[in-house]
């Protein structure tokens, strides 16, 4: 009932021309009284969101098609929301609103909070320990590297004449890997549970951890001149304290959490709850200490294993079947109920599944709908971001150098994704007057062909080794 | 990573007193870029949503204590939200943000979206056409009575001496009833098939409907002095062309889009997403030509019959069980199948609850936030409230004695709940001039009032039509 509506009605609809002053006097009525409840939370704008989530997820969905060329799904998500992201520079506006649509924004975060979740519950806690050592190798490697080409090398050399501290904010940008893509692709080709995987993830967290140290050390250097061992030494123990004290407590006490919360109700729906809460508290923790989100859901779905949740069981299918079974001979009975008995528990991925459906391609078409392909129009800027890209990729190959016997380069390549924490480190260098909105763009695009280019890298190498392992089976 | 955590920090560890210049010359220095990159999309408040994400969800779960006394989880809900809302009048503060939180309101309204669909997609549409009729002599009646009760008797008799533009406008906000809340406890309590709640929820839709065109008509009388046919039959006439438009357009083609989408991708990730995606489009649609959201999201729910997605199957848990008892005699092998058949569907109604499970709640809880109990202390006030409650109840429940041979109260009584739609006629009235501050808080309270004793009522009358069936088959 707005005045474009209505207005649209009068033209095309002579049948109420007569109407026109009493539709106009109405419109104009009730136009700024929408307004005004729209503001103190109306209905309005959301009803308009709703829209926009459906958009999202339909052309998430049709994108999927790219899996028909044996790309995981999460390219045909990206390459979707460019497309919609850059309609505009052919003219088409329509798709504007959902870049500055901040509920589509927090949907997005949620959801790849949601998937940080759920990758940590797939994750095997056991698995974690055994590559930890490899995975923090990989991590130091990944941080330092990359830190060095970029304020050494990259920086000097492509952009000579700046002040130490840009080069030294633009290696920090370099520093921390976006797990988010890589664990998807993993994810959508099925190899979660490979060691490459579970270091990548690892590696990731931790440098996660390396980078928001490197952060404090370089803010301090570019505020104040100089850096105390005091301060990072206790910015380093607040992210250790937090990583181990979530996985530490929470592997002591999740189990007799569960049984209390099994002896109030015990629903799938409770199971559910605990767990996205539990989720999301450390989520907002992780943030509290200056994590990134994904870090705290992360190790909320590392410390969640599925056992403390046995008390809480769906068993309806178990107990039909059980039930017209009895009479059949003892060893199908026994079969039967084997085969049957994963059922009666409902497990927290199967139940976190369709909330992951309805969310993560939120964040992924959101994050190509924040691509801004006329930044690769300017070619001087261009060729800083391609040097810059260079050493992004350089940084974290090598790091995957140092990962033991596993396929190196997967895991290399696993760590290239840059993403929200480098240009979080790049806002903060703007702000602090060292990072010119040239290095800012720059770093954007870096970010932007980090994230595009490695879903096809990966999946080349994770299918090439696949078909390795078969051939030599056939030898 | 913010400045009073770093206070506390410092106040706690004297270990770090040496360190204060740092910490303080950091954290000024951080603070406002945190904050600038939290107004370009930043996560900081993101991550705060996160954690009141668990605690309304962790609360609302913790409330379902009430149905070891026999009531339905929504009334927990309502109640704990309350609590959570007006412990600032005991001075706890920390829950305020809350009210002020857009994002959550934006999640409560998508919950409130997702229960309205998850009820059209529970609703059968066979036999809300059976009971059509009555649904919409309910409707008009369940209309008329508070029209006519708020216009030409409440407002009069405790308000003298007001316009009967301002009595008109009362009566207006006492015509739509808000099907969330007797949803809720119908579904709670298991009986969302009986005749009782098809009538409740077919009914609930049209006066939406109806109370759209009262709100126009009021307004047009308040603010041109006249009302014209033909503004009356256009608005009619949209509105029923979307009900009946979704529907009988819906039912044409919702088989084949199944289809066609089928041969694309046939995955359970699909089923869902085209569901929500349709179900937000309707809600989206309504909201376009005025109705509540909610109404669109039903009208979704009853149009997806769980046949047209009978293409997406996840048939695995079968396979497993078939193959298992592949030896066994023929009579049993025959009981099994029929036993595990119906969950080769993962039937949408389960992909979705979930997701139910997550927002459902918020809106509920939301809902108890924002009553503010203060508004209970104001006795002139509160008087003039009770009177357009006793009104808005004495209204409904008549409307419950046309609804032919079935539980008149229980139709009667749920009913009664008034919500955002009265808000919304009272908040335009108000912009118009008519309302009052006084008798928009007392609209207010009596949409509180309605809205918390409806679940207790319902159920009593509820649980007595159990009783007595029970008490007729033992004689």
């Amino acid at each position: 009932m707005n005045v474009s509506t209505l207005k649209t009605n009068l033209k095309t609809k002579s049948f109420y021309h007569k109407l026109a002053p009493f539709f106009l006097l109405l419109a104009l009525v009730v136009s700024p009284v929408v307004q005004a409840s729209t503001e103190e939370g109306g209905t309005h704008d959301f009803a308009t969101t709703f829209l926009w989530i459906a958009v999202i997820l339909v052309a998430a969905k049709l994108s999927s098609l790219v899996e028909r060329l044996g790309q995981p799904s999460v390219l045909g998500e990206l390459v979707i929301g460019v497309i919609l992201g850059n309609l505009v520079l052919l003219g088409l506006h329509i798709f504007e609103p959902i870049k500055t649509d901040l509920t589509i924004a927090f949907l997005a975060e949620l959801g790849v909070v949601i998937l940080l979740f759920q990758i940590g519950l797939e994750s095997n806690i056991q698995k974690m320990r055994q590559v930890g050592l490899r995975a923090f190798l990989v991590a130091i490697i990944g941080v330092v590297v990359p830190f060095i080409l970029g304020t050494y090398v990259v920086g000097p050399l492509l952009l000579p004449g700046l002040s130490f501290n840009a080069y030294l904010f633009l290696g920090a940008t370099l520093t921390a890997t976006s797990v988010g893509i890589t664990a998807r692709v993993f994810r959508d080709l099925n190899k979660l549970q490979t060691s490459e995987a579970q270091i990548v993830l690892g590696a990731a967290v931790l440098d996660d951890v390396l980078g928001l140290i490197i952060l404090a050390v370089v803010s301090a250097i570019v505020t104040i001149g100089a850096v105390s061992f005091g301060m990072i030494a206790w910015i380093t123990a607040k992210a250790i304290l937090f990583l181990v004290g979530a996985i530490v407590l929470g592997q002591i006490f999740a189990p007799y959490l569960g049984k209390i919360f099994a002896k109030i109700h015990t629903g799938v729906g409770m199971k559910l709850t605990l767990a996205i809460s539990f989720g999301l508290t450390l989520a907002y923790l992780a943030q509290k200490i200056g994590l990134a989100p994904i870090v705290g859901a992360f190790a909320a779905g590392l410390v969640l294993d599925p056992v403390h949740f046995r008390y809480f069981k769906d068993p309806k299918v178990v107990s039909d079947v059980k039930e017209i079974i009895k009479d059949a001979p003892q060893e199908i009975q026994q079969k039967v109920n084997e085969a049957v008995e994963p059922h009666a528990h409902r497990h927290i991925e199967d139940l976190i599944e369709p909330i992951g459906f309805f969310l993560v391609p939120i964040f992924f078409v959101v994050t190509g709908i924040n691509v801004k392909l006329e930044t690769l129009f300017n070619l001087p800027i261009l060729l800083v971001a391609l040097g810059i890209t260079v050493a992004a990729f350089i940084g974290k190959i090598v790091s995957g150098l140092v990962a033991g016997k596993v396929n190196k380069s997967i895991v290399g390549f696993g760590m290239i994704p840059r993403g929200e924490v480098g240009l979080i480190f790049a806002m903060i260098g703007k702000s602090l007057g060292v990072v010119s909105d040239e290095i800012f763009s720059a770093i954007v695009i870096m970010v932007i062909l980090t994230t595009l280019l490695t879903p096809p890298i990966l999946t080349f190498l994770l299918k090439r080794q696949d078909k390795k392992i078969e051939t030599k089976r056939h030898i």
